[in-house]
């Protein structure tokens, strides 16, 4: 366990369980419930992270019988125990001793009844917080079982607002321009009377008109949400033993695709509400929640696109802890047989070091009632918890040869807060926001079996790279297009979409021939654009956005098919210095963007280890002892052949392979393959 | 008439009439229109329920002079009066004088200006309410020509929320709970915080996360604007004569169905926002409103399903007045000839004993000026009056045989106030509302011409049904569910689908085996279901929900088409002591569900007295002297031959007819036989 | 210059130009752009209208220097300035001074941000309005080149609401009906108790039931508009120089129709928010905004009806400058080759005398970032900025023939604010809206080459018409009705849609025939209408409404395919006086309605100009030397050719040519053919 104690690594064997809130049970069963855990082959259970009322039922009157009793019997049946501060979800009592306890936003005060209904910054909530934070972790730190601590859950700034938020805001704005005329100036406040005289003069940004201004806002709001984890995180170090974890679940931002995951979405995105990249400095492993679609709608794109990113914040030197993966979920998400099996060899291929269900049970009321946990509402064994229960004993079997497993992608995907803040305030389209610019790259990529990392923008840190693969980057200080000039010309290729390094870091446009900075990177430029309509690309669709491209030295790889449109160029690529710049100056569909993004890697001599592609899905990894392991999944319903291309050994049979070798994939199956 | 007053039966004749509002009209036409009244052969109007400003001008000022002016006209043509209480919509002053008079509700303070806009807990609107229903009932009582009283109009609990209200929910808690531990986990309150250690912390329940918790409040709400009713009825017993009625127009959950009914709705399923079990006993004669489709859309199956249900709140032992009946309406909805005929006849095929329009005239200002009345906007005479006369009279002339039908139905659709509430919190899907899963079943029994009762949950009197249909029946207490095994033991068959018995009465999901207390009834049991993609039943298209059922001794009548849940059961029948019990595990189009239904309605010997379906419809009865009565109607634009199984007389030709004769049922046409 | 000072004419050489903030600008770049404007031929620009913060940055502190160097610098290149009042778009300090600056709609209190967010009625806001107005005219009126004001910018009444409105309201109320028994009645307020004793206790009309009653409001609104733009007026008018002139950007309904219309919008119909009919008091030189689809949906039926309306307002008395204009504007709006010419000829041949556009360069920040100029974000020379360049010159060579052209049509169409108030509040259809009433018969005029007026309902001077058409004129005094009256009696025709005249002024419906005094004119009456659901008028689909015309007299000249409604006559045409009376009693798809109208303006011996159809579209005047011009243009990508009727000259080219010669039309070209 010391292993990931002040960061890193996971516990060997792996962290297995589920969350387990004993205080919402309707009747006792405890004990029976640590039993059938055991048996099911967890190690661990995450507790306590929304029951406030419960531990303290009037203000500084704590109460931790069903805490103690959750860990008293989990260690009696050898399991391990996170334990979760309750800080998101507040007491009764707390909102109606200060009703500003409730945060204030864009659409009025909060009422009492969800959770993250607080406003993190109001001083009552803090000073209760920090008392019941006190308590439990002083109340629980010494506990043997006690592993760790997550802190909140699933942490944002939950649109907090209001005069105390502003009077913050404009003095942070204060320390970071200094003067009015610079920040007048900087985000053209001029523009529709808005300029002012003074720092107090500042409007609530709620309203602006004005991207640059609001997107200031948004930037000041990530910060107080990683502030607020910092703060707790500081709480917690001044108790935990040095080999307890600080951990919290990263989530991402929540999607809405078609039927029927239009109605309930999923963990699609990067989040517009806490910058990730600062938060992770509050934790000393890596935590993050992944729920997908499921049945015929899963893919594993989700899945490995939130592992990427996770598993990038640091470099992919730590693994990380799935600390909520769905169970059986809303009616449209109950796992067809083997898919529960699936997504957790997904998560283990992605870099992942412990994998835990969301939750145990199902919960008899309250708004998650039909958000289903292992168990269903009668607690009896069934066919979802006997999956899960194979599967982590195969996985555990396997851990002494995959724990450690190291992931080293050439290809980085860039993302970043601000051009989702950007891009929500000036869409490409209502119909393809952001995440899904950044979907349509990264869903190519991992179709084709081009594993990638998914580093921030702000990551400096490019080593080991040898493509980078820019969607929507719409906002681009000139540090950073300092940078992509840098790694073009030594050697690098970079592969960038529509609208990317359209504004500096305060999302103001470029005042120059666009892509800023880059022109004779890329080799082309563009001063204008439209809406396509019959438009094809090589015969596909370019929907949304097309750039009319001009090239000065590229070469034009595609024009635009149309009558007005038809003499610029639609996708470039430009040798400069010792690397290579493609550019496609529109959105394709995910198909033809592949195609172009695969033969720039190709180009770069970077092509995928398999010839398969999706729903045949190949993630690989190294590991401690050198060797080379390729999971290979089936997200399909049917069965599928699979010729390997490596000689070596199926891990989970034990079995020896020829390369060449035809593998039958089941549907919804996973081979794990180690060379040699 | 004295046969109504206090408790029961229709006046002989049959009332007719409709609304009037001499208030509105933009000239003096009352003479003119009391005598074109007459001459269309109505017998009654009503008036005064939404003239409050009129009547009392100033506070405490009374002026009845448009009421008196209307009751003197009425009499010299001979027409009877119903005198409504006009508290539904509220004088400018008096909202004037009090701004809390406006409710506040969930989504603020209401306006001045729509009707139905106030608190009906405030107590300077209870002040005046009562002063003017005081004044308006003294002033009336006497009058020899009136025959009965509104209390207010369509009542419901508006959504009325705020302080006031929240307050006496939390005493009204207080009393039903008795301690805040026995409530926090009947409501599981421990979920996110949100248990409290006095009943004075409860939150406002607009905005629970928990849905136990928001459906105590419906309830609440629902008790208030019963007692509301109860309120007034008890004022107007201390004046009223003991020939006068009390009535009140029932209404129903107004519901949107495709164009053009998605935008202006109808009376379409169970009311949420108050109980009509509760709400009767404020009056002497049962009334309602019933507005359905027209044109194309005109199925009978909206005027049936309201009208089964008001009659079945006291077991059909008494007869009901439609206050309310759509004219020309709607644009949409301009009725074609024979269409309002047919209207007619439905409504005393299902037991009414009165009819009254909406309304006389069209009004030429105000929100209602399109939702047109019998006379255009001109008032002159026209085809749709000269339609509704000739019914009259032909309905008069039947009266004599007709008034006093008993209607005595063997089998009873159980809808319930709770459920409605649940599944709104906990939906089945979004496009598959409550009162959709009640008219699947209701319409498809309606379209086989299986006649039925639609009773509440609450109604103990099951005596006389040999078989039970649950839609939904969500929320099932330990009591009900003992009463559902005894019917079944007992000889009866039961019909249950989705969802039925999933949680308590206080909507807390059981925590055993579903269905809850009846897996033996049932002979099976699920604890698993999802959503259906691509799944038949028999080569039906399973839709929204479908639930993974288990047989336990249960004959398997379906199971899935689906290769993952195949092996799972859709249909069940299970013997079950003398009686037998069917469960419909998915929900299935109305086609595929009648055909289940009526297959158990068969296997107990229920058949339909007809082999014809939808258009043709046949409604029955028994007069008093104990023939039975067939109203046949062609619910469709095309002529249809009809071969009558009885041998008997057509009361409306007077015409003989023999076993086996083909009629010729008109396009929208009524036949009306008599056996023997 | 001084022709259009005080009333009347454009300048020669005609205004062209473009909006200019250098407040905006990223860099010091003046002297570049007015460079770059001369160069483009523009002889103006417009500046100030949206700076006021600039402009004052502190109450009371005015600060010119950015309004000094424009007008030096346009100066220097022979530039031209019209320079706004900056009220609509307040500064920072303004809002936080007096919240109550910014308007209280219905919505609740605006917030900062956004311009015309404002209570126009605010006396804070006025007094520092006020104090702005004065020092910038005062301190630019001397100068050489300022040629003209514009108050504010495209004003409406904002919805402006709250207890302060509200007062003034009840006062106007009182001077306008003097009684409240005279209002209760003319209003119909008994309606649900809406009546009152008094003035003081009318509500808040925002959330009236009742048509007639927020129509008032409406038109109050409408009023506090106008007066707010002759306050300004008349402030200008004491300090501006006699040869200068003032303007205003008077704009339209913005409309939404399909996409990618259905996101942003376009200037589509009578606009509901002002009254153009009173507020051109405020002016002595006509201005509008008119923005229209682009790309494949450039119609031009868009900018003539804008055109047509605009010029209509004086009779077309006088010419009219478009102040703003579109550029490359939203992304799906780039122009084609061709279509900023074919804009620019399309304003000249509806009348205009001027053409400005919006703006000269792009903005790098705030809500019009991607609503782009003549120059893009990198302020280089761009195709779209060469195109007005020639487009200028061309117009500008032709201007010694063109100015001064004079519009005599035959032909108006009558539109109505109160109409499309009341039609707002009663639809047609939600998906019929009273624009699309309108459009459904100007576009099946313009398309038709059947030119046309566009008046007021309140327009009294029908001198020269020989047909008047009117699309659901819902609102109609006897005053008006006579008029039209006699308008048939005296030879002219009269052409009306579905609901016209069905109303008094007050939005009342007429209590007896329909249409309302007009029976004997149109020797037909109705009293029903439907919703037509699978009707067909000669074989086209009957939308959205019908009218049951009852013949009286009229020629049938179709009647309803459709069952039950057969009887009803559609279409009648009947002979009154020496005149003609039509009605279409249904909606027609555009093609049908229009073959209709065509039908009646031949019978009135009405014929179009030239055979030929939409796409190509003539519309002609006459020069001030009594010259016939004939604008013909092509609204297509594909060439058409165009067999010309006329012997003149082709006065681009300067070519002769003879009648029956055959030209060809370029895609989006268009020619200018001066007869004889």
């Amino acid at each position: 366990m010391e292993a990931h104690a002040e960061r890193g690594g996971s516990p060997a064997p792996w962290i297995f369980g589920a969350a387990y809130y004993e205080e919402y049970l309707p009747y006792d069963r405890l004990e029976r419930d640590m039993e059938m855990m055991a048996e099911t082959g967890f190690n661990t259970i995450r507790i306590a992270e929304s029951t406030w009322s419960v531990e303290e039922p009037r203000p500084g009157e704590y109460d931790f019988s069903h805490v103690d009793r959750a860990i008293d019997a989990a260690a009696r049946h050898g399991l391990r125990v996170i334990v979760g501060t309750p800080t998101y979800a507040v007491p009764a009592w707390l909102a109606q001793m200060d009703p500003e306890v409730l945060a204030l936003t864009k659409h009025g005060r909060n009422h009492y009844g969800p959770r993250q209904n607080m406003d993190i910054t109001n001083p009552t909530y803090l000073r209760y917080a920090e008392g019941i934070i006190r308590a439990l972790v002083r109340h629980t730190a010494a506990r043997e079982n006690v592993i760790g601590f997550q802190i909140d859950n699933e942490t944002k700034h939950y649109g907090v607002s209001g005069p105390g938020v502003l009077e913050r805001f404009r003095r942070w704005m204060e320390r970071r321009w200094g003067s009015v005329e610079r920040m007048n100036l900087a985000l053209g406040l001029n523009y529709w009377s808005n300029s002012v005289t003074s720092f107090d003069e500042l409007p609530d940004p709620e309203w602006a008109n004005n991207g640059s201004y609001y997107c200031e806002f948004q930037r000041f709001r990530r910060e107080i949400a990683a502030e607020f984890l910092l703060w707790q995180s500081g709480i917690v170090r001044e108790y935990k033993r040095p080999d307890q974890f600080i951990t919290q679940n990263f989530d991402f931002e929540w999607v809405f695709g078609p039927e029927p995951e239009k109605r309930n979405g999923y963990s699609g995105g990067v989040q517009p509400d806490i910058s990730h990249y600062d938060a992770q400095e509050a934790v000393t492993l890596l935590g993050t929640d992944i729920y997908c679609p499921a049945q015929d709608r899963l893919t594993g794109r989700e899945i490995h696109f939130c592992g990427d990113l996770i598993r990038s914040l640091r470099r992919g030197r730590e693994s990380y802890l799935v600390c909520e993966s769905q169970s059986q979920a809303f009616k449209e998400w109950l796992p067809y047989p083997g898919q529960l099996r699936q997504m957790a060899f997904s998560h283990f291929a992605d870099g992942a070091g412990g994998l835990m269900y969301w939750s145990w049970s199902s919960i008899h009321n309250g708004r998650e009632t039909y958000w289903k946990g292992l168990l269903s509402h009668d607690f009896l064994p069934n066919p979802t918890l006997r999956e899960v229960g194979d599967t982590v004993r195969e996985l555990q079997a396997l851990a002494p040869r995959l724990a450690g497993l190291r992931k080293r992608n050439s290809i980085a995907l860039v993302v970043s807060n601000e051009a989702l803040s950007a891009l929500a305030f000036y869409p490409t389209d209502r119909d393809f926001p952001y995440h899904a610019a950044v979907h349509r790259f990264y869903d190519a990529l991992c179709d084709r079996n081009l594993e990638c990392d998914v580093i921030f923008d702000r990551e400096t840190d490019w080593s080991g790279y040898r493509m980078l693969v820019f969607p929507s980057l719409y906002c681009a200080s000139e540090e950073l297009i300092g940078r992509v000039r840098d790694f073009v010309a030594g050697g690098g290729t970079v592969f960038a979409g529509v609208r990317s390094f359209f504004t500096d870091g305060s999302v103001k446009v470029w005042p120059d021939a666009q892509p800023h900075g880059l022109t004779e990177v890329f080799g082309m430029r563009y001063s204008r654009y439209t809406a396509p309509v019959d438009v094809a690309v090589e015969g596909a669709a370019a929907e949304y956005w097309m750039e009319l491209l001009e090239p000065e030295g590229a070469e034009v790889k595609a024009r635009y098919a149309h009558k007005y449109w038809g003499d610029y160029a639609a996708v470039t690529k430009n040798r400069y210095g010792a690397g290579s710049a493609w550019y496609l100056g529109t959105v394709l569909p995910a198909d033809a963007a592949g195609d172009w993004l695969l033969l720039a890697a190709s180009e770069a001599g970077l092509t995928p280890p398999v010839e398969d592609r999706w729903p045949v899905c190949e993630r690989s990894g190294e590991t401690p002892d050198g060797k080379r392991v390729h999971f290979v999944m089936n997200y399909s319903r049917e069965d599928r052949p699979f010729i390997t291309p490596w000689s070596g050994r199926e891990l989970r049979s034990g079995l020896s392979c020829a390369a060449g070798e035809t593998l039958i994939l089941p549907d919804w199956g996973v081979v794990v393959l180690e060379e040699g």
